[in-house]
């Protein structure tokens, strides 16, 4: 730090994002991207738009709100196209959090949501998931602080029902719930349609995970239109032009070549099924998941010598130090190839424990 | 806005970008956009990468930095890549800025500045350019507060020597003092130097106007080892993975390309030069640009008259409504021809004035 770094961030823990070592090739199943490439028409829509870029992009991102209205069954006016969904979550804890409105959120979740309540000095509350790391929906039933929810979660991959979700909206009509449905398409049941009846729902999507756009950067806030336009107040003060051109045109093709990501989706959950079964045939816990991971714990090696091992054999999972989780990997689902070289790695590794 | 945006936004103003009018196509002349297309090294360089829009971008842009470092003639550890030049401005008035560091800026320069102090909730000082729009350095010299300055400024064009940013600089030692270079490819003397010999000089620069790349968004901050340090904790505390995989390749890809960029900076102050002297022999004032647009006052139309006219005629110019300009309009320097159309039209509207 410089001595020029305000004292309010004196004591500031960034995110860390996943490792993405360059040192040799691996199998990378630790930041849940998708093993699929993006869609044809997206690459091209892509590239067709690399031609244009001295121009700025639509800082309105009006054909993808469009695109994306339809997609979601809502109005262009309740949508916000951002800079992948990290975004729209710092923006939610600008535009509604201050020292009389807290946030609450789970103790075991996003790993960004205490580091975005920190750094924009909103007091935060974990409410503890229960022991076998379910959330319980009945811990934020009309509570006094606004509300952030991963569903499906993360790391664990255990999701709400749409009824739980309502619930949690409907009894908290003075407080903003914040869906982030990151890995919806995996198996859970998205709570957009509630929009219409809540106007304090903003749901988190992002295409960088079932939509095989990750690098591509491209998240949106789905909500009333009076909380878009609070979230567009915040965009219009800090990067108008947040999404570029390329990344625009990529996400209307990602959208009207549906078909090809959802059939992506079921190949992924097809292969979660298989990979939990081996997982548990060489046991393993693995937490039930919806999303496009497995958070696992083994019955002989710890989570920090599984992940260490796997790398050195060129196999990258996602290891956190968290107590309650320390035993854990999460572990993104891959091909069946490279699931495959997974479990023959846990499988050496376990051999050598004897 | 809805009833749940924090009290701390109730009087926000955000900021106005040029308008992206839909409704028939214009001669653009309104947001410093360069004429010229991307070089075909930059399409071909995001068209690979589209291919692997499944997986994450670099979150340090290595490659990138790597390449702007030997641009610039500093270490990778100098430079932080952002999503347009807009992201390192506000990092910056979020990282020094609070109640006992407030923000000094000129009172006609980039309307972004005054945004981002009432965003961030930074006390700020207009220092009122001289009557002819200049900026006396010397209003500069050793100051309490942190130090924005446009160079060249914008939306007047004027630029200030290196030995007056330096002398600024070394005044102000244990002050920021940022200098907005998004122009200073159009004629000015970059500072970027400078900064292995002060630690207090952060500056910003973008490839939105020389580089023909407003379209993909991606601006740098470069300065010393502690100042990139504090921007890149704001960086990991908001959005890690702020510029996508295209940018980042086409970003390279311009760098390796700089011939291209320096003849069309070249063609620019060229066509610039004939402009400005066209514009005087229709009696406008132009004030000395060294930039890739001018400012002008014509001696018989009024600003908002000349800019409302031009619209309905097809060409877009920008005209602030801000008292001490509303008499200019900031015209961006096109091709020879879109130059062309704007000079007919204004002959045109002159006449019609008798």
């Amino acid at each position: 730090m410089s001595r020029f770094l305000s004292k309010k961030y004196a004591t500031l823990t960034p995110y860390v994002p996943g490792e993405q070592p360059r040192d040799m090739k691996y199998v990378k199943l630790n930041t849940n991207e998708s093993p699929f490439p993006p869609s044809p028409r997206v690459v091209a829509a892509a590239e067709q738009e690399a031609n244009r870029l001295n121009l700025y992009s639509d800082p309105e991102c009006t054909e993808l709100k469009r695109a994306a209205a339809e997609l979601y069954g809502v109005e262009p006016k309740h949508v916000l196209p951002v800079n992948g969904s990290d975004e729209i979550l710092y923006f939610a804890f600008l535009a509604y959090g201050d020292d009389q409105n807290p946030f609450a959120f789970a103790d075991i979740s996003y790993g960004f949501y205490p580091v975005y309540a920190r750094f924009c000095d909103v007091p935060s509350r974990e409410i503890p998931l229960k022991d076998d790391f379910s959330l319980d929906y009945r811990d934020y039933l009309g509570i006094r602080e606004h509300i952030l929810i991963a569903n499906p979660n993360a790391p664990t991959g255990t999701t709400l029902p749409l009824w739980q979700i309502e619930e949690i909206v409907g009894s908290n009509p003075d407080r903003v719930v914040i869906i982030d449905e990151a890995y919806i398409d995996f198996g859970g049941e998205s709570c957009v349609p509630l929009i219409h009846k809540y106007d304090n729902l903003l749901v988190v999507q992002t295409f960088s995970k079932s939509r095989s756009l990750a690098g591509a950067r491209l998240g949106f806030g789905i909500g009333s239109e009076q909380l878009i336009r609070d979230l567009n107040t915040v965009k219009y003060s800090i990067n108008p032009y947040n999404v570029n051109r390329m990344t625009q045109a990529a996400g209307v093709a990602a959208i009207e070549d549906d078909d090809y990501y959802r059939a992506n989706a079921e190949t992924i959950m097809t292969i979660r099924a298989e990979a939990t079964e081996q997982l548990q045939s060489l046991g393993f816990t693995v937490l039930p998941s919806c999303a496009n991971f497995v958070f696992a714990k083994s019955g002989s090696v710890s989570g920090e010598e599984l992940y260490q091992k796997l790398k050195a054999r060129g196999v990258l999972v996602r290891h956190f130090t968290k107590e309650r989780i320390k035993d854990y990997c999460r572990i993104t689902i891959g091909t069946r190839e490279q699931m495959q070289t997974l479990m023959t790695n846990i499988q050496s590794i376990l051999a050598e424990k004897g």
